[in-house]
């Protein structure tokens, strides 16, 4: 267990503090091999930076509840470094401000000393409120392949994203040989050129638990937890993975598949105490981010959200959930407005049908990963599913205000600028109508 | 935080070793005014046994998979006391066998020391096999009232009765203020007189969860975890709260409605690989055990198993499980046998038919808890619900050989030889016939 170790720190960290140091295995004979051995893109474009100990993996993601904060992680590879972020103001003169960032400013900050000091922006959001325009990319599943590159590509040259909405399976390490943690380091210096400059929020998938009793690691979701932190504690969750955070004029929520979810466990107990929690007068906008889609009509992960929907759909209804973004099918999906909540196991009446007050369900688990593209749908497409397509890409969310927002899907095998699938969105707390 | 201490020790423990040693919060003036106002039977009869750091709260379970071995968990209440357990055949010399123990045999065992050792006995059963005759009790949501003494008392004038499968719940701990962990003590001593004798087989209920963020109490079945182990490494599960055992013609499942059991989650994947770990030729009986009924007709807790039954009923009818017992609705409840497994979201088959490969369901949550009696039903009777009735109770399951089980359910307010509802059971691998 020689070489690397990884230190936490950051402006305006509200909620969080700083992390504990800890080591990690990195053998870079090992890891060269590994490298070469991968199908695609290998990212071997992408050496950790040059200088003795310099920080790399740089990623930031939202820090508080409201935005004022950053959580800034690196790694740094051959010992502890200094756990310290310099920032300033862009159009200031280089002094640390003393507290709390100001909203819709871009911020300079830097880390690590001397020679190998690195230095990245940020751009904070502007204040909470109900008609504050604000652009979320959407990028699920994305995994470090030439594909997942292609990803990453379009989504950078599509200049109107300010944070990305992540919805699970990272670094797919774990479809390695002994869940080979190398791959998180190597994902990490792959999607530094985005996560470095916007925070992405993060949302659990399968191929973050990590469990692989047989070598003694019998703890779920031990690599992703040390080394993708989230604000959870600043929206009174217990636990890392299920969160909220308000941006602008949304308030997302994010779920764990991979928990428990039972009534009276911690998760189901957060949320039914979150929904309560959402303003809509202060943040219209309501999303939710979890990994395993709880209405999919592909031939693959067919009813694995089944167990969660059944829990939490009524909630999403009576709630008037905006939208629903999950990954884990790696193709695409757009479903209707509808809800299925009427069923009481012995009246018969089990079938998904048009209501206003139901969620939009997107599936965006294409963002380009090892192990291929979903391209088996089931037959006939059932009347929930509105458009569904085995390509990878991303998806943007474009908020207009209170009552608008327009929405995009791009696909890689197009120039950023074409619209493979889109619709406006209407929402469903100031302009419940039905969308076109 | 003065006080208790537990030693946890065992003859034959193949699987758990020593557990390490705590302390507990003890405060006998606290204490005393807690039990004046505690609602019903009140077991102030059951005080510490006398002596100084005598051990109390004796409880037995199954220590590894197949019934050799015994898993005795104690507390002394002053301060650490001997983890040794003294053991011997009943018709021995008082020498200690080196070894594993014999089955179908009793053994006396001590623990303590001088003038405060206490002295009690178990029985070994008999080989794992397929005609082996077994009688299980089983009860569930005992809590620690005047209608679980009832129920306790009532189980042990049954001398039928080797084992109890206990389907969760056990003091109600959590309905105290601060979810005052003197409960659990005060139920460790009420529950002394069956559970020093004879293994009690546990399942996790929602009052076990023990979730108090408020208090800084975020992790979820600590004082369980800690009071009562389970031989869960012997079924080559990683956590407490899955596990199985075979015990004579049985192979009991026992199950978590509390935590991650979604797809690729580690009680998911355990129990993928369980099933086809069970060898109906050498265990006729396919048991399960959990909390929250996957069926259930009652107005309280209605679907709030429907998670778990998605994801796990069509297991359970693959594998021909015989019988599921469950928890959490304080009354009774028998459904025939019949299946649900052919929904497909969208084509509408989701109503339970009856299928002879399917688990008959039995609601036993009639323990008698603090919470009183569930008294109302859904109406109508759903064609699933074979009998049904509100009243506190326990059970009785005798495995005559590996086609035929006798069973009965025990009302409180009957003497024990009544019988509120009875069954022949035909096992469902050896002699799948409908039941008359």
């Amino acid at each position: 267990m020689e070489g690397a170790k990884r230190e936490e720190g950051g402006p305006g960290m509200e909620s969080e503090g700083k992390a504990a140091a800890w080591t990690m295995r990195r053998h870079h004979e090992f890891l060269r091999e590994e490298v070469h051995g991968f199908p695609g893109f290998t990212h071997r474009g992408i050496p950790s930076p040059s200088g003795y100990n310099a920080p790399e993996q740089v990623h930031i993601t939202q820090g508080d509840q409201v935005g004022r904060a950053v959580i800034v992680s690196w790694v740094t590879p051959s010992e502890p470094g200094s756990g310290h972020v310099k920032y300033w103001k862009d159009s200031g003169d280089g002094s640390e401000p003393g507290h709390k960032k100001m909203y819709d400013t871009k911020y300079i900050y830097e880390i690590g000393d001397g020679d190998t000091a690195r230095r990245f922006s940020f751009t904070t959001p502007p204040p909470v409120g109900p008609d504050a325009a604000y652009t979320f990319g959407i990028i699920g599943d994305l995994g470090q392949t030439s594909d997942s590159n292609q990803t990453l590509e379009h989504y950078h040259s599509n200049t109107k994203g300010q944070a990305v909405l992540f919805v699970g399976d990272l670094s797919y390490a774990d479809d390695h040989p002994l869940h080979d943690n190398n791959r998180w380091d190597t994902w990490g210096r792959f999607v530094e050129k985005s996560v470095a400059y916007q925070p992405w929020i993060w949302t659990a998938g399968n191929h973050e638990i990590d469990f692989l009793p047989e070598m003694g690691e019998s703890v779920p979701f031990k690599p992703f937890l040390h080394r993708y932190h989230t604000p959870y504690k600043a929206s009174k969750s217990t636990f890392p993975l299920w969160y909220s955070i308000k941006r602008a004029s949304a308030h997302i929520i994010v779920l764990s598949s991979y928990s428990a979810f039972g009534k009276y466990t911690p998760q189901y107990q957060w949320l039914e105490e979150e929904f309560p929690r959402v303003n809509r007068s202060e943040t219209p906008w309501l999303i939710v981010l979890l990994h395993s889609p709880m209405y999919n009509s592909y031939d693959y992960h067919f009813m694995e959200g089944e167990a969660m929907r059944v829990m939490f759909e009524p909630w999403f209804v009576q709630n008037k959930v905006d939208l629903v973004f999950s990954g884990h099918v790696h193709a695409y999906e757009r479903s209707h407005r509808f809800s299925n909540v009427a069923y009481r196991v012995s009246n018969g009446q089990c079938t998904p049908a048009y209501d206003k007050s139901g969620p939009v369900y997107i599936t965006i688990g294409d963002g380009g990963n090892v192990e291929g593209i979903a391209n088996r749908f089931t037959e006939p497409q059932p009347s929930y599913s509105a458009y569904r397509e085995a390509s990878f890409g991303h998806a943007m969310l474009e908020i207009k205000n209170r009552t608008h927002a327009y929405y995009t899907w791009h696909r890689n095998q197009d120039s950023e600028p074409v619209v493979g699938d889109t619709q406006w969105f209407y929402n469903r707390h100031w302009y419940p109508h039905e969308e076109p």
